[in-house]
């Protein structure tokens, strides 16, 4: 059986993330764009600037996954690695792009080899648009390079993500229920194991010194996830103290 | 050369942080405490509740790397995997824990088969205190299995943080310069070549519609951070029309 999904995996390429010095926010705008949009987050990777380690990953997961997503190590510094690695990664050259150019001499800035620099994509490399600064990313095959500065990444993401080939839709139902997962845990894996192609999940929360959990029904056949909603809802019914609440949208 | 450096992997596991639902803030916590304690977290993987999946993953990074630390999946509901991964990843039996169970009966609630399953460590596994909630944790060989609510995660890492075996502790210097990255990479790139063995990483910002960039120096070798650093100010010297700020700790 071939699998209606269409699977992404992200990779966040940066020595900061590692270290601790900066906070990814880009994974969980790209994970939630994408789920929005039907295709599935199965992996993300966040590694360090060495080139052997970025193509070896590359490779894996360019084969593996429908599209890869690339984050940082575009910029003009020595540091930035990203577009040869990619070029490596295909075996292409990387070669200086006139439309980069053109876009690059926007900025009013010189145009020096650093900045000339960002204007090399490996060869055959389609531009992505760069509405908040002038320097493109670009996509090679199923592999889409972005920059690593939130708003840079979101903008470039939002020029062609409707351009995504899409497999069949996740729906999601989620609800807050307060008991403890201790206690709504044998109940909910009943119906899990009942529904093994429906993918429920229980994150636990503790608010004002009372613990609960938000459980999630996520499933293809949205007909699925209102019936297991509705199952999960009558199960914790007799749990709970308080009105269990419908969060989704 | 053996390497003097000792190296960690974070494997962070959870649906919930690839479809976008929750901000993972594991990473940046782990990458800086490990940083601070002389361990390089050289990679992370963020992985679906998928057993296949977490095996592979278990697999490869623990034998490439002196530690793997798991963030998520040690609760009680059937979407919680990640112990019966690392007892497969290890072929070892998931036991019962004595130890695990006594501390799980502190909480006062019904010890259910669902709570009792938070207290199954593999075969030979030592259990990591959880000083927020009672649940445990566990150690086995250099695989460290944490819980992923952020507040659990961080109290088990610091419980266990100062036992880590450290390799030679990275030394870091960072100063701000308002220059811009497209100006600075030249003579950074220049002083980069003269010192392979330093790391030289630039991160640009924007601040009031002003470029400049956050440069970091990192080796094992504090008076060579020292040197290139005075480097970097001199050669930033000329370019910046703002005093440079050594923003070093």
């Amino acid at each position: 059986m071939t699998t209606p999904l269409t699977t992404a995996c992200v990779l966040i390429i940066g020595n900061e993330i590692l270290s601790g010095k900066t906070q990814d926010t880009n994974l969980q705008f790209l994970g939630g764009e994408l789920a929005q949009r039907g295709v599935v987050l199965k992996e993300a990777r966040v590694l360090a600037d060495e080139k052997v380690e970025i193509i070896k990953s590359l490779n894996e997961c360019r084969a593996r996954y429908n599209y890869v997503i690339t984050t940082g190590g575009i910029g003009p510094t020595h540091d930035d690695i990203t577009a040869e690695c990619v070029a490596t990664a295909f075996d292409r050259k990387l070669l200086l792009n006139d439309e980069a150019v053109s876009r690059l001499s926007q900025s009013g800035r010189e145009l020096n080899a650093a900045r000339l620099k960002m204007a090399h994509v490996p060869e055959g490399a389609e531009l992505i648009d760069n509405p908040v600064s002038n320097a493109p990313g670009f996509r090679l095959e199923n592999v889409f390079v972005l920059a690593g500065i939130p708003a840079v990444a979101r903008a470039m993401f939002i020029t062609f993500a409707d351009s995504l080939e899409t497999g069949v839709t996740i729906i999601s139902r989620n609800l807050d229920v307060y008991v403890s997962e201790g206690d709504l845990a044998a109940p909910l894996g009943d119906i899990a194991r009942r529904y093994p192609k429906v993918e429920i999940g229980s994150y636990p929360f503790s608010r004002n010194g009372r613990y609960g959990a938000n459980l999630v029904v996520r499933s293809m056949d949205s007909s699925v996830v209102d019936e297991v909603f509705d199952k999960i809802v009558s199960a914790m019914q007799p749990l709970a103290s308080d009105p269990i609440m419908d969060k989704s949208k």
